[in-house]
C-alpha cells in the first residue's frame, strides 16, 4: 500500500534505529484548494461577522509575503512537496489535520458537507502514505449529530485518529450541551479531540486585534484555553469521563496555571458567585492531568516543555511541529536537545503519540 | 515614628535574623470605605457601561458569602486587623496599593480628586507603620497629565515607593500615546508601575463571563497579560527604556510564552501583517526580562515560581501575598518551601523587593 520506495523506507528505519526514536509531528495542518476558494469567497463577499477570520485569513489569502505565499503553497500539498520537507527535518510522520477554521465557519448544510469530502481528501492522502501519514476528522460542530455520524464514520471507515475541532464556532463554545451527542460518540470511538485554536471569537477579540495580538502570537492561546475551561468547569468531564483532549502550544498556558485555577474555582463555587459554576467531581488540575494531553506546537523551548512534563507527567506531552506555520528546520534540532532521558525522550517524540491516537 | 512596641519590633528582628530573611508582600490591597461607597453608588444606580466591574463588585459588595464579607472588612483596614494578619502569617511588611479597579471606573475629575485622597491616607497609615508598610501611589490615567502629576507628588512629598494601575480604564489601555507624560512622570521618579488586573474590558469579557472565567480564575489574567504586550509591542520601552514594571500572578503567564511571543512578533513583524506593528530595537523576551519584575501573588506554586525563576533569572521574581484576596498562611510555609538556595530565597522574599521599591 505504502508508496514509499523500499530503499527510502529502509533508510528511514535505520535513521529512527540509529536515534532511538522515530519523530511524529502531531500537530501539522492542511487544506484543500477548494476549501481556501470558500475562504477566499467569504473575504471578498464581506459575509462573515468573524473579525477574527477576516484578519486572519485576509492575511494568508491576501497578502504577497513569503509567510503568507509560502503557508498557503505548503497547505494544499499533501504530496511530494509535503514529503520532502518531512524528509528535509526528520519527521517520520505526520498526524494531520483541516487547518484553522476548518469547516466551521460555513453553513450548517455546506459544513457538513465539506467535512465529509475533506475527510475523503486526507484519507485518501494517508491510505497513499500510510507511514508517513495520519489523519484526524474534521467535523461540522454546526450540526452536532451529523458531526458524531461523521466521527462515526472517521474512525470507523476512515481509518483516522481522532478528531480536530478549530476551537469556537461562529462564537459557540463546546460546553453547550448540544454537544453531547459529539462527545459521546467521540468517548465511544475513543477518538481524542484535538482542541486547535481559532481566532478569539467576536465577543472577545477587540482589544486585541486592536494591536496586532489576535493571532498566534497571543489571541489563540487565551481563545483556545478559555475554551478548555469553559468545557472543564461545565462539567463536560463528569459526563464522560474517558473522552480525551489534545491541546496544542504547551497545553495554551494551562499547565502553568494549574495552582491558581484549583484555589479560584474552589473559592468561587464556594462563595456561589455564579449559579453554573457548581461543584465538580475532581480538581480542574485534575482533569488538565487525566484528560487532556498537550503538544509542544510552536513550543521548541526546553524551560516550557520540562515545565510541562514536570506538572502534567512525562506521558501527557507530545511532539508537534505546527506545520506549515512553523516549519523550522532548527526547532526540531532544538526539541532533539531538550535535557531529557532516553526513555522520556522516546515518550516525547514516538511513544505518546502511538498512544493517544492509537496509531 | 513607628507604632510597633521596640519589643514586637526586636521579636520581628529576631525572627528576620534566625530565618534568615524578612518576608516582604508586595501586591496586597486596601480600600477606603468611602470608595467602596462610591461603587456601591455606580451598581445601584446600573451608572457604569461595565460588566467586569458590575459583575466583580456585584458580588463583593452583594454577596452575604464569607469570602466576599472577609475581604470587604479587611480590604477597609489599614490598623491592627492587618497588622494582626501580617504576625499570624510572618509577613514582616506589605507594600499596599488601592485595590483594583481603583479610581479607574469614575469620571476623570473625580477620579483625580480620589487618587490623591486615597495617597493621603495610604501615606498617613505607611507614617504610623513604617517598618510594616511601603505605599504605591494610585493615579487617574483619565487625565494624563494630573497622574503625571500625581506621580511626582507620590513620590515626593509622600514617600510612595511606586504606582499601582489597575489594567484598562475604561477600556482605555496605556499603548495609547496619549500616556506619555506619564510614563515620562514614571522613569523620572524611578516610580516600578505595578500593572495590576483589572477584570477583562467590555470588548473581551463577553465568553468569559458567560461561564464564570472573567474574575482571577482566568479573566484577570488574560486582560493583564494582553495589556503588558500591548505596552510592550507598541514601542514605550524603546521610548522609555528605563520604565519598570511589575506584574502580579508570575507575569500573568507570559514567562510561560516567551520562545512564541519572539517567534511571532519576528513573522508579524516581517510579513508586515499590520502596519502599526513596527520593528522594537529589542525581542519581546528582552523587555519581560530587563523591564519588567513578576510576583508570586496568588501563584504560591514551586514549579511555576522556579520556572520563572529560570527563565527570567533568580532577581526577578518577588514573593506577594495577594492579601486579603488570598490570605492563607498555609501558602506562606508553601512559599518558604520552594526547593532554592538560601541566597535565592533571601532575594524572592526580601532584597528584591527592596532593590525594586527602593525600600
Amino acid at each position: 500500500m505504502s508508496s514509499e520506495s523500499t530503499d527510502a523506507s529502509s533508510a528511514r528505519a535505520a535513521g529512527v534505529r540509529a536515534r532511538g526514536y522515530a519523530r511524529i509531528a502531531t500537530e501539522e495542518a492542511f487544506a484543500p484548494g477548494w476549501m481556501l476558494e470558500r475562504y477566499q469567497s467569504l473575504l471578498a463577499r464581506r459575509a462573515l461577522d468573524d473579525p477574527g477570520f477576516n484578519s486572519l485569513w485576509g492575511f494568508y489569502l491576501g497578502s504577497r509575503s513569503a509567510r503568507a505565499t509560502q503557508i498557503i503553497a505548503r497547505l494544499k500539498d499533501l504530496g511530494p512537496q509535503r514529503l520532502a520537507d518531512m524528509d528535509a527535518t526528520g519527521i517520520d510522520r505526520q498526524i494531520i489535520s483541516l487547518t484553522s477554521p476548518g469547516v466551521q465557519v460555513f453553513d450548517r448544510a455546506s459544513a457538513v458537507a465539506m467535512a465529509r469530502d475533506a475527510n475523503d481528501e486526507l484519507s485518501a492522502a494517508v491510505r497513499s502514505h500510510p507511514e508517513r501519514y495520519a489523519g484526524l476528522a474534521a467535523v461540522a460542530p454546526q450540526d452536532p449529530q451529523a458531526a458524531a455520524a461523521e466521527i462515526d464514520r472517521g474512525m470507523g471507515q476512515l481509518g483516522m485518529k481522532g478528531v480536530i475541532i478549530n476551537s469556537h464556532t461562529l462564537g459557540e463554545y463546546l460546553d453547550d450541551p448540544k454537544y453531547s451527542e459529539l462527545f459521546a460518540a467521540a468517548e465511544a470511538a475513543n477518538a481524542p479531540i484535538y482542541l486547535h485554536p481559532n481566532t478569539p471569537s467576536k465577543g472577545m477579540i477587540a482589544p486585541l486585534l486592536e494591536r496586532g495580538l489576535d493571532g498566534a502570537i497571543y489571541g489563540f492561546g487565551v481563545e483556545t484555553g478559555m475554551h478548555m475551561l469553559r468545557i472543564i468547569v461545565s462539567g463536560v468531564f463528569d459526563r464522560f469521563p474517558r473522552l480525551k483532549f489534545v491541546l496544542g502550544h504547551l497545553g495554551e498556558a494551562l499547565p502553568f496555571w494549574l495552582y491558581r485555577l484549583d484555589y479560584m474555582h474552589r473559592a468561587t463555587v464556594a462563595s456561589e458567585r455564579y449559579p453554573h459554576m457548581r461543584p465538580l467531581q475532581r480538581q480542574l488540575s485534575d482533569y488538565l492531568r487525566e484528560n487532556v494531553y498537550v503538544t509542544t506546537s510552536g513550543m521548541p523551548w526546553g524551560p516550557a516543555i520540562r515545565f510541562c512534563q514536570q506538572v502534567l507527567g512525562v506521558e501527557r506531552v507530545l511532539y508537534a511541529m505546527d506545520y506549515p506555520y512553523q516549519f523550522v528546520a532548527q526547532e526540531v534540532t532544538l526539541s532533539d536537545q531538550v535535557p531529557m532521558s532516553d526513555a522520556e525522550r522516546r515518550l516525547f517524540f514516538q511513544v505518546n503519540a502511538e498512544r493517544v491516537f492509537s496509531l
